[in-house]
């Protein structure tokens, strides 16, 4: 096992290396260092024995194919784009798991009884054209011809891009894995989160992907003199968003088993010392496993919202800007990879939702989907300072092992 | 009474046409505008029959000679500089007022016991070289010369442009009006709150400036994922100060008789939909009239702050930028004010405290002072929409007129 875990920490510093920007790690879709990147994978992939190809999008794909007539498809995967000025783990650590899980049914020459589809996915993070899950939407079948139109910000297109690196867009329909072919999907992932630190724990079950709402709330008050306006007589927008704020946080804790509630930026105008706030405009960032829970969510603070509004005669906008439903993990998958998670020995199978959004929120539209998050150090992602102990990595392999070899057995 | 009004409202329309900017109001310190508008003051008081003269820091003043021995100076004056977009009256209505109290003098032929002194004052904004009453601190002996080193935004010091316009800047020292010489001073400015709207009164007398206060608050948590992070495990810098918003606003509605109480700027960081707020800066703005008041208020709210700051484990800096302290207005100067409201038919004299700061500040240093507020619509100010109605500055006029009236007969 020691080898393999030092050859997975190889492998992410060797794409940690292979950035567009000089002393940090940055690799947006379809820049110069992504497909590198994807170059590198697909040595690794072949060199393991899989059959390994780009499709049209970009993702990268190595294939072990069933003896079995008429096997369907497992997919073990994450993503290799980046956010800018990136850690090393976000992706890539799902990817190379993934891989050494092929390598694992290969070395002791399993018979699968599914096609198994390592997929590293070209695009989840969105950085370049403002859309999350570009390649897994393209696995799923659930690509729109609108984002080809999509431009990033030097006015490159989507379209353009695809054309360039990989080929003809309009192939991107017909590399789609059907629902009926498709047997389950895992992920494993870095928690991005506190849970698994605070709990001292290498990894645990997701038991599934937040549904999330995004709020845009606008306070219109009246500025006014800091040192005339009496404070009977304030309209001041930035104390209606500090009440508001606190309702937020409220409901939050009130609700913490079940839901995250954010307020993540707000800006004050006119925003002067000696000035009245007149208007605050600022976000809400509501995420939930329950789907009815946070649309009731979402009305009890905008019903607050208003109260606020009204008693203060403050004028309230509320924006919904976006809706997203949750995704449940399927309970089959969950099983085995509980049994994965107690064979390793680890003293607890702690079960959480994910807040952040993955490819498996994608993949839920077309298959049974499962994923196992992996401690990363004080809970920070996005940021170099992302990190995950070797220990851990050899805990999430041996973990990856007994799972597979599970579901080989459950699926036998 | 009608003509006097009417010449107030051109003369008002008149310096509101000087501007360095085209289509709204605008006359910094020490500008083109600036100096042709102190020439056009300077031509209605010789007009008036007042001695007149521009100073080296380019005060306008105009001189009504007492034939009585050893008279001491009695001052009324205001501003004649603007902040950029500024209204018409701000400043301009105390000059224009109190050179008709001059020609109300004049015209009746009445023996002043005190040398009358009009001035416009050169600066009172501070908005050219971000320093507040630099005519009247002239006047009062407290110009300091380290100002002269001070560079506007393009780079030129305030020296320059006094050796531009007016000459020696060593002169500026042997212009001032002592102590022991001066009697009292008298300005009538707008309100540039809604206390006079809210209570329908054309005027009312002020009973000081209020004392400021103005902190620098610093609030750091933690920032982390807003969908992976527990709402029991968040350190989130944008509650702690929604927190002490609404004790600042507490705490000035419970007093708020004595003290306004303001967060007019506020920055999160990074300021981002999906990230809990690892840090807030923002202003805190507190006055009131009670200087040993508004120290015990800053004393709590700091107090507050910190315990905020230790239950949400959310870091605290307190910076206290800027202190000054109250300037009380005179008791005879206010009962005089207060016949000449009387007389005025005005219903209720109302008192209040100015939480804007004015040239009586400085020139409290060397003098007892008084001051008049007048009406301005919906309280607005520092806007082109700023408005006096014809008839509150026919009612103001009558009122200064008694109140120099009953100066001259308390005096004589």
């Amino acid at each position: 096992m020691k080898l393999r875990t030092d050859r997975v920490i190889e492998r992410l510093n060797a794409l940690a290396a292979i950035s567009d920007t000089t002393n940090c790690i940055d690799r947006a879709y379809g820049t110069e260092a992504h497909t590198a990147s994807g170059d590198l994978l697909m040595t690794w992939m072949s060199k393991a024995g899989l059959h390994t190809k780009r499709d049209t999008i970009g993702n990268i794909k190595g294939v072990l194919s069933s003896k079995v007539v008429d096997a369907k498809h497992f997919i073990i995967g994450s993503h290799y784009d980046t956010v800018f000025d990136a850690g090393k783990y976000d992706g890539p650590l799902g990817i190379l798991l993934g891989l050494e899980m092929a390598q694992y049914i290969i070395n002791n020459d399993l018979p699968i009884p599914f096609h198994l589809n390592v997929i590293a996915f070209a695009d989840e993070e969105g950085s370049r054209f403002n859309t999350a899950y570009l390649g897994s939407s393209a696995i799923a079948g659930f690509f729109e011809k609108s984002w080809l139109q999509r431009k990033d910000d030097e006015g490159i297109s989507l379209q353009t891009v695809i054309q360039k690196n990989s080929g003809i867009s309009s192939n991107i329909d017909s590399e789609s894995i059907s629902k009926e072919n498709c047997l389950g999907y895992f992920e494993a992932h870095i928690e991005q989160g506190p849970v698994l630190c605070n709990e001292n724990l290498p990894v645990c079950l997701v038991n599934g992907i937040a549904s999330q709402t995004r709020v845009d709330v606008h306070w219109t008050g009246i500025s006014g003199h800091a040192g005339t306006y009496p404070m009977n007589q304030r309209n001041d927008a930035l104390c209606a968003a500090a009440e508001f704020a606190l309702a937020v946080e409220s409901i939050g804790k009130e609700h913490q088993t079940k839901l995250v509630a954010t307020i993540g930026k707000l800006n004050v105008i006119p925003n002067t010392p000696n000035v009245i706030p007149g208007k605050v405009e600022h976000t809400l960032d509501i995420r939930s496993l329950d789907d009815n829970f946070l649309m009731e969510v979402g009305q009890i603070l905008e019903q607050r919202a208003k109260e606020i509004s009204k008693e203060r005669k403050v004028n309230l906008v509320w924006n919904i800007m976006q809706t997203n439903t949750s995704v449940q993990c399927d309970k089959n998958l969950k099983r085995c990879l509980k049994t994965g998670i107690e064979k390793a020995g680890i003293r607890q199978v702690l079960e959480i939702s994910s807040g952040a959004g993955h490819d498996a929120v994608m993949i839920s539209k077309i298959a049974p989907v499962s994923m196992l998050f992996v401690r990363c150090k004080d809970g920070i992602s996005h940021n170099p300072l992302e990190y995950v102990t070797p220990e851990d990595i050899e805990k999430s392999l041996e973990v990856c092992d007994n799972f597979i070899k599970e579901l080989i057995h459950q699926n036998s």
